[in-house]
């Protein structure tokens, strides 16, 4: 069978790979991959920043849809066929995490998805959702519900509340689609004219510039004072201030990333006075996935894809990625040979 | 100052009535009303059938919107020219009622709204949403914030979840409208096919007939045998045994009418197997009518209404309440001085 | 290896039997089992009247303590030697119940616990408290785990609140001592004298008698007309009117049986003007066995058990249970050869 | 009517003032002041670090106990008589607070209890609990009420589970109080050793030195390495980087003060791979005042009481308090005349 293998740690580490062909167990089900969507951990990976102490090689990345293509004598839930998407984390059914769920996810320490057939517990995959392209349902596993995870679950967001995002990557454009589609009022800060015209494209109507000094208190004064009741933080660092100085009374932010760095230096007073919760998510569960499904595909809008390589093209697809030029999901399509660049799509909430 | 006072429990109970003017205390506002909308309620009142140890006379009728005309010394969040809606709880600030609480409803045991002017404390008057007319507004206090809490505060109904609602009256028709608004699929029952020619009209896909024996089931199968998420049951006897067997694991039924009938027998088998929670609902507080009113001020819909009669046809109202034919909330504008019946609207969810 | 088996519905189904001995697969454990509890479910099974179409013989009996004697490949949680307790429910591990994990339990429909060494899942066995016995430990997987999760989880009874348990069967006799351990007051109602002052042992105050008419209004008494804030229904069609009656302003009732009948016709005016709630509870996840077994671990007050037989006078255990006689938990110890009637023991809470 | 005056900020700023006799409104109480307690935040607020711009001359100090000597007309609540408490924030009554509730605060900005009597909203004292003496009362509303609310409201620990407190001043004392008596798991850490044998004796075992660098560390091992599941974070900047390291997963740290510091330097890495909850907490509303004194009345434990001056020896209290080598509360007893310095107690949990 062949796979992608990260066999070091650099720019030059990913390698085009053989492995035997899995076998699934009495409990198991096989999954011919169709396609796999990058993450910005997978990059982080591959540099060896994120788990440096990973073993090598490794298969790598962690977002794959595909179809059930045998099962194990003791599986009663899937058919031959099934179109399916692998949980990234490969041990939390439901409820809260627990600790031991750290050791059980996709591409590091488990082996990933960039391989053409994968074996996956039965309980650990759930159904694509019919609407959605493969390639759209591909982008789901850790952007899509990271974001439905923050908002639903850990910030409670409630119909009418108003959420704050921070640019236009993955989690971020998730929290945007899913937030409106779901009654919420959706306040941005993005970086660049052209983010913010991406992100107005999606339906927000508010986008602040980060550029903006203590862009924190604009985003206070574009809520007449009031503040944001739910902040789906992904910059960390440059970021949590901000949302603090940013958060209503009660407000909620969800710290699910890193991207301005990892050490935050935060007021407490405002944290005190007004009340505030800071919670961290890692993605969500197998459980929350399908809550998530059963809404998606009921929802109109559609996954936003930037590019989409085929499987010989990985490498490319990773550059692509390290570009940070990209709008939206960079993909690989195991079923496509030749690389496509999609419009940003304008997508309707 | 003109008034409708409740002289008698009957048919012919309702009596035009002058009241002295009333004077607003230091924490007290004075409200000019312009609209006031009957809920079932009020017809149950004056038919003895509800309070019968009101004593009389009492003004009737608990929702209202109107203007500020003075406000009191130590009032600084209202100005005089404000739009606002009264609470129907008077003394329910936030968080979980108390027992205290029953005793300061408006239109019993309190004095209602159906006279052309009312002292509130300045804390049990909300802002009117701009979007709605004074009409709309005055359907909300009592309908619409129970539909509210009942789904999102008591079933806590998250984006993707199915309800089911029962019937086109008043809290049913906000259950849909709201929930469609949030993201939620609706089921619904209804007992005649006009009745869910109405309720298609707001959006709902899946109308069953409350005819059918077992409904319960009947809704079971129309989701594909797993069941609904959230109930919002408004008949009571009839109904809640149905509502239980339609329930899906974890299922969450709201206890907010008795229509039906006071007294329901239920199975407690499923309520155990099912992991069922019913809860009863009474309206709200004022925070969750704030809450609610932050969403309705960016949503679409707008409230059914099925009639407008002026301050002289109180007794004509009530008599088109008594009908059951309505469709939609029977009004009186205090502006209007001719009986007007508006076509039920087609509302896009 | 020997067992009993139910190899028919009624008085005399139950016969010693032979399995082939259990081997253990790569995620199972093999445990020699040391104790064994009896609930009246398991009386109900062997009468035919809880599980009709369960499939017969079976190895029946849900509650365990035993000693890991060998560990799959996979394993790494368990150590040979380890003294470890069976979930009742094999499939639910956290978070809330799954409509598939009712068809998951042990002694109906899985074979249960009455033999010598049983294959467990790794994730389905949790580790015995070191401070209490074999026979202790036994009672906890469905009475206890019950308890706790229909007051801490299900009825979210806070300290300081006021809990109403119903005679002292299994489940209320944990109730009481969960309760009084986790700083919550409790009201007992108990049908006999006899029965009272066991309650009484257990550091109740107020024990009132069910042979009261309208017992509810002697709760409300009580407790100064204030009503109680959780209740643990354990009868059902009689008990459940009398504890919406009993109940404050907020009150949880949590239905875990039906004791006194399965149907039970209640009044929806209380549920409604004090925002009652009903929740059914069946029994909880292996990760609320674990944080119940953190806080049983550091209390001091022990299981109550009535009476230990030995692995061969399994049919006297049925008939103890049968004769409703018992105080506590009627139990098997498969290493005592003689049978033993325990006194009940005065626990302090 | 006398009274105690902030004329200034800074060491001299206390003087014995006159007041006009207060008068109760229609819907207010007069209460005869019989017990003061003092707060760290009265103190930062005598030195002018807490609220610099608060208008002087001011009563201050926010904790008391007395009696009702005169009801407005309206109340019912309360007779002549009553033994009751103030509520330190004036405006929050039940729920989640409101942003406008931080500007109804006792002993800044609003004028506060160290006077001979004071007018009290109707809604906004409690009443006080039978078994403690005034003194012991007079501590209640701040420190107690925090420690009830961070552990019960917004760290929702659960009986078995572990807290963390951090030394021995007012909230971290009554956390170890209530957390003891409701079935917690507390470990402390703690400046010295005369510090930590105080904390023992109010039945703690597990006391770590917080000059251990990384004590964070220690507290992990002192769990086996599961960390804490509660803290009630009191130091800011100096904890609660450790108090993130202690943390296990799922754990929820309350802030509730910056003894050392405003400004927390914080590691995202753990707050995200542990999902963990950081929550900010300002004492607490009416509701909860009251849910925690139903608790407090049927506990056995004691308010820690350091020293008792008599009104005219204010300023020494505040030097008392000043010095930081108090063990328990700094009170002042309007009905003494000599102070007195009480030996701190050992309470049994």
């Amino acid at each position: 069978m062949r796979c992608w293998e990260l066999c070091s740690f650099g720019p030059d580490g990913l390698a085009p790979g053989e492995r035997p062909e899995p076998v699934p167990g009495s409990c198991e089900v096989l999954v011919e991959i169709d396609a796999v969507a990058l993450n910005y951990r997978d990059l982080a990976i591959a540099r060896g920043v994120y788990a440096p102490a990973q073993p090598l090689p490794m298969v790598p990345a962690s977002d794959a849809v595909g179809r059930v293509v045998a099962v194990g004598a003791e599986v009663d839930r899937w058919r031959i066929g099934d179109r399916v998407i692998g949980c990234y984390m490969q041990s939390w059914d439901r409820g809260p995490s627990e600790r031991a769920d750290r050791a059980h996810t996709l591409g590091s320490p488990l082996d990933g998805v960039l391989c053409e057939r994968r074996v996956f517990p039965a309980g650990f995959i759930v159904r694509a959702p019919e609407r959605l392209t493969d390639v759209e349902c591909a982008t789901l596993p850790i952007a899509a519900l990271t974001a439905w995870c923050a908002l639903f679950e850990l910030a409670v967001a409630r119909p009418g509340e108003t959420v704050l995002v921070q640019g236009s990557g993955g989690v971020s454009t998730f929290v945007v689609q899913l937030g409106l589609a779901a009654g919420l009022k959706v306040v941005a800060v993005s970086r660049s004219a052209e983010k913010a015209a991406a992100i107005r494209a999606l339906g927000v109507e508010t986008v602040i510039s980060s550029q903006t000094p203590d862009w924190g208190k604009a985003v206070l004064a574009a809520t007449a004072g009031r503040g944001v009741d739910a902040v789906v933080d992904v910059g960390g660092e440059t970021s949590l201030p901000q949302s603090i100085a940013a958060s209503a009374q009660n407000g909620r932010i969800v710290a699910t990333g890193f991207l301005g760095g990892l050490s935050a230096t935060i007021e407490l007073g405002p944290i005190i006075t007004k009340n505030l919760t800071i919670r961290g998510v890692t993605v969500g569960s197998r459980a929350s996935f399908e809550a998530m499904l059963a809404f998606i595909e009921r929802a109109s809008f559609r996954p936003v894809i930037d590019s989409v390589f085929p499987f010989d093209a990985v490498p490319q697809a990773y550059q692509r990625l390290a570009s940070a030029d990209q709008h939206g999901k960079v993909c690989i399509n195991l079923r496509e040979t030749q690389p496509r660049e999609t419009q940003p799509r304008e997508t309707q909430p």
